[in-house]
């Protein structure tokens, strides 16, 4: 197109491939590819004579038709598929007029508009599935690597028990395991033909639109639903709410990672190349700028989620306004997933960890992260009530007198009493307090070699 | 609680047993159900004495518990089950100090506060697929009954091509069925126990954390998940994605309602009752008061999804502020939805239908919505273009004149020459213009038929 | 850019002028128009030589840099001020190597991004503030115009008592004047300098920070803020809130049309135009594009201004996220506004008016809607209660029997006893039944004269 | 009510006082309160008489109704005036028959509603104004005592540039100022009457109807809008609009309190207090509860601003869903803005500041946060890029060897050359590299002194 772009920010955004994927090209290819099945399928079913397939396959080749013109004729057509396939129909006449009689036949624009989207839509999930299983795999790669890597656990951030870093990481590899398991449910909706004809009915095609259908739905490898959903939006909501919670998930991904990367904490870095994360005045500086990419992903996510939502009760049999506001929301999102998927990928394969400062970390409150092991092996023995007392008032002496708690608590009565020297060095070992964090490990590992990628993906 | 209320809208949004299943009452059991059951399991695997189940499970009763005191407690320990583990603590010590030192024992309060939520969420859930269900077989009677009910279709909110009112129905059936089949999905994910200890890896259970946990799922029919997901809230999103679908499609329901309850169309009215959306000054009107509900229900919504969403990247092992977020905003969208829900049963079971209306409708502009069946006819004849010219300007003349598009046709050389007059009466037959609307109906029926609701649900 | 584009929808949805002043180009020109201006004013302060500023500012020009190659180096960089800078070094150092050397002197990144959006803003908030005052105008003019033109009221989608239809215009005009005096109150805030360099505190000027930054905003035309905002971002969320509310206004006036032009009500249409708003199905349909625009742009705002709102909390001297969030957002709610308006512009401007079928729409309830006049006449007469019972008993009589009102209620005793037949004809009149109608009309007539443009815009 | 509550969390979300202005009671009696003055105003007119102005004033008391009737009555009648005005009709005519007729005279239900709900928000939003002024002037007491106090400037999370704490302040002071001048802007707008009878004309008022709207907004020292604005909801969008961003800027002070407050950073502090923010395993732990309120507010508030932004596009005269979507939703963000103010105002008066931990983290990175002093200074010697290049390798010097960036740069040739040892040392010197910091304090506090309450509110 002519027209002023807005991209700058699409490469730091998205990725080259889902450009493509979702690119006006695309677009258009989606929609012609439904017209070119449409005619195989009538012409299979009888429907429209044999000879025309050929002449209107021919002209289903999106680099054929003027974007720029298109795109202005949309604005007084209110869709794409009106000019597209006015201007589909030109083109067959110039070889055929009898196959221009048979172009569209007996399909509405948003036919078109909506398989044609389903179409893009398969190409741009089947790159998100590809990348999440790679992030799953990476992700279990890294948590089992660092199965026994410790680190200080934080929770309302502030340092809590220990954990390993490997625990972390399964915990994120459980969520997208779940994400993918998600995906193959929702996929057999998704990746459904849209075909009613004007009001849903199929009633240009007489007594053959069911047969028509369903040859058209298997020219496309898509699913026949049972309805047509063209004012049913349900699909596309749901599929908006599944890139939300993905994208999501990598906020939260974006986030600890930016925390960790603190000039504080020092733990965990993106990976680190020539001009990246520079700064423009600070030169010593690295900049999260991977994570900033996830975090922005996830502060704009759910208010375009929310316009799927919003854009649920179409009215009747076609809807004015809804259905126009899927048109780049959903687009959007999709990208927006793409591009922080592809962060994410960089940041798992790439973290540089610096296991001796997470260990280091873990000590700055002199042993304090440990109280609760010396809590609970009191509790049994003082009560629950007696036992918080005085870990809290060590833990208070710990803190004003900068003395390890190890020592307040060796100087403590009846700490001293219930529980011998040894067994208090084992209590306030980070190592020895695990708990079942391998455990899950394994189980996050064991889930994500189980799943699969949905048949319906090419 | 003896603070000023703000539910005079309750009943009117929500449902009396959504408000009981959502309460603060509620709330509080569905923790102290994890705290009694924390207790049996931990006695099943010996982690405490057998004798302390007894005092620990007496005191797990809500109502012995002073609301008003444990809100202000709220405000200070920043959540609610710190002040109730304690208060608990309290009331079990007065029966048995030993049983009092093992109370929440090797649990965090995040363990009591989302698996409390998730026992809530699984009575709450269990009414919204009891009123999904029926709502489906209300909409399939309906469906089956008006499969023959002509109604116009309206597409852009112009009149198109006609339909079946059970056709309407079938495709909200639809959504409805799709909504249960990703319910099913969901309920193994969602109904699942949150059991992570302080940073998630149940340490202060040394090595018994998987055994307890295995067991605490199952003394409370929860799925056990592979890794606590105190931090990984895609569970909570989903079901706040969920609830969004749902409370959409309702509010298509609610728009297409109002919309054929429009005095100047008249087809299709809310269940009329005494007192029931009448005006304050205009005595003669009947509000579409249910339709209303629907409508707000699917605008609030959005931003309700919209904040679980933004709630996903929470810090580390435990957040500040996103995990908080979702407190009062999940029962707020679960409320909606049961509310939505009930008025949506009540309308679909109750419509007043005016047949003899849609009928009428169909005609008012003398035929035109019948042109489609004409230029396609003519298409095949006289190619796509020409048809569409000659069917545009037989239009143009019926508006411009007022003329049935059926007598400008017959006086049209050309459709005169191609179509024969008995030919043009059938074309021009609404009835005999149906398609596959009945298909449709089945298909959508049969689908409904075989959906079950999840075992996971009591 | 030759990467995919995304633009097939962007005249439908936003303007050539608004797509130019929002476009990738402008983005660049915006930052350089604040190097530029940076120089005049260091030179002027005195803090860097005069000789410098000549050969910065003719390396201003955004036509001199390559798109392409900035995009892909933001991704790096995390911003698209850094490699913007860094080209402009170069570009500037083959013309001057002592130039180069204060180019950007004592600024940050985010003061390029930051002041060249407000400067890009102050462009396109131009193009929407005149469509504003052109849709003031347009509006005035038609309430005026249709002062006397009689309309049902319409309550609940429900017909209620006369308005007329420059009663609706005028409602719509004064939500719009309030929008422009809204817009004049927040033009000071929003069109500010940003500059703080590195963390705020313009160290890098030492003492002549302020002095530079007060030169600076006037270069720019700018306001010179109390404190710079980099981190405080409510000027930001405060626009987007304001466009959010513009297009909120505006889906109002595509939710009415739309209702009017309904094949039921055809009392107003958008302005018809060759080839505008045809079916590709059903030649004879005249759809509402503008109205599907509007609706459209509401639809899609409320989640882009609440991204905005999720953006404001921002990290200490510099967000990684949220900031990077607000770079597509603003933009695509700002382009939406443009769209919006000029949608809106030329339909208030070209409706074509059926006030015939307003005044028989009118009368389709035989008269049910003036009840009110006649209730209200009776209630001091026979009380409230009394005179609600027996126009709700004639109401339901004249719509049981298909009998008009005014015949039912003079074969009613009381209300015969009651009212004269010559005062139940006046009362029974909606033309004489529209208050205070007018009264609406010349004042918000008078309030949109008295506003002016906001003196910050150029 | 004797309806289960769902209040548990209203102490730590909101306060006492916001919670019975937003009550029910409060909403009966904000309608009542209308109703009153409505008598009044017509009595004064002359359009009633004076004598039924006692009886139904004597009835407008909240405490006389039943809520809980009340709320099963909305549900059927769709709004909550339509049974209260029935059940003032009926306290009315036990004591004056004559006084019955004339309740709710000329009125309709949305008048009631909306001009109750903005008597309401009259005394909501002066609790707020009242603690921003507050809470701005705790910041300016905090922006100046600690306008010297050193702090590392952070941006991306990332050490930059120092600054003062009493800069940071002085950032958020000055955004809570631009709010406090926003509500004088907005605040003739909201408190506005709404009165415009059944359709919007006061036709049942005939001729009076102006007059007694101007002696109704007189009554209740509400302003009289030009128009009625029952369809036009912009000032209710703009009123969330405005709190949406207020809690927004809140958030920002949460992040950075909480971020502070992170273990391995420990700057300052939410005040302490026994059994604040304590864990229930972690006895030693002091978590920032006051910052979750914060940040939980600002995650929900975007979402509850895109609802009022939804629900712009009103139908007509009237609507069904977007009207009733504010019932709820905008009493919560008032309700959210109250709590997160008083959390605020807690916080800021009562930060515990370590301004020692400050000092020490300024020098964590041995001196490289001063590195853009250096450069600056080395920039108009060598060059932007030499600069650039002998800074960038000085800092990784720093780091890779654990060097002062001081020591570094003494042994580097150039810098030697160009920087005398003295200069170096005051480059480096954090206290002396505060810029405008000042500045900005003195005219954030400067315009914090001149703002004013608006006098609108009471």
């Amino acid at each position: 197109m002519t027209r002023p772009s807005r991209q700058l920010f699409d490469v730091y955004f998205s990725t080259e491939a889902m450009s493509e994927a979702l690119g006006d090209l695309a677009r258009l290819q989606g929609m012609l590819d439904f017209e070119a099945a449409l005619a195989r399928a009538e012409a299979r079913v009888g429907v429209v004579p044999a000879s025309v397939v050929e002449p209107i396959v021919r002209a289903c080749r999106a680099e054929r038709y003027d974007l720029d013109a298109l795109s202005h004729a949309v604005a007084d057509a209110g869709n794409s598929a009106i000019p597209l396939v006015k201007a589909l129909g030109k083109q067959v006449a110039q070889e055929s007029t009898e196959a221009e009689r048979f172009v569209h036949f007996g399909a509405t624009s948003q036919d078109a508009m909506d398989t044609g989207l389903v179409l893009q839509l398969r190409r741009a999930v089947a790159l998100l599935e590809k990348d999440l299983a790679a992030l799953g795999g990476a992700l279990a790669a890294q948590a089992r690597r660092h199965a026994a890597t410790l680190q200080v656990g934080r929770t309302w951030l502030q340092h809590a028990t220990p954990v390993t870093l490997g625990m972390k990481f399964a915990g994120l590899l459980d969520a997208i395991t779940r994400h993918r398991v998600r995906l193959g449910e929702l996929a057999p909706r998704l990746f459904a033909l849209q075909f009613g004809g004007a009001s849903g009915t199929l009633a240009a095609l007489g007594e053959r639109g069911a047969e028509v259908a369903a040859a058209l739905a298997h020219e496309l490898g898509l699913a026949l639903p049972d309805v047509p959903w063209h004012a049913q939006r349900d699909r596309i909501a749901e599929l908006g709410a599944w890139l939300g919670m993905v994208i999501g998930t990598l906020g939260k991904l974006g986030r600890d990672t930016s925390l960790l990367m603190q000039t504080e904490v020092g733990e965990l870095f993106e990976p680190s190349a020539p001009g990246r994360g520079g700064s423009s005045t600070m030169p010593h500086k690295r900049n999260p700028v991977g994570s900033a990419a996830l975090l922005a992903a996830a502060t704009r996510a759910p208010g375009l989620v929310s316009t799927l939502m919003a854009a649920l009760p179409q009215e009747h049999e076609r809807s004015l306004g809804p259905w126009h506001a899927e048109w780049e929301t959903l687009p959007e999102l999709v990208s927006l997933a793409g591009g922080a998927l592809a962060h994410a990928l960089h940041l798992v394969r790439g973290f540089e960890i610096d296991a001796g400062r997470m260990r280091a970390n873990l000590d700055i409150t002199h042993g304090l992260v440990m109280a609760e092991a010396v809590s609970l092996a009191l509790t049994p023995r003082v009560g629950r009530a007696e036992a918080h007392r005085l870990i809290e008032a060590a833990s208070k002496r710990s803190v004003t007198e900068s003395l390890p708690l190890r020592e307040v608590l060796r100087q403590d009565a009846t700490v001293a009493e219930q529980i011998p020297a040894t067994e208090l060095d084992r209590l306030l070992d980070p190592a020895a307090y695990l708990g079942q964090a391998s455990t899950w490990i394994e189980r996050a590992c064991a889930a994500h070699d189980a799943v699969r990628a949905p048949q319906e993906l090419p």
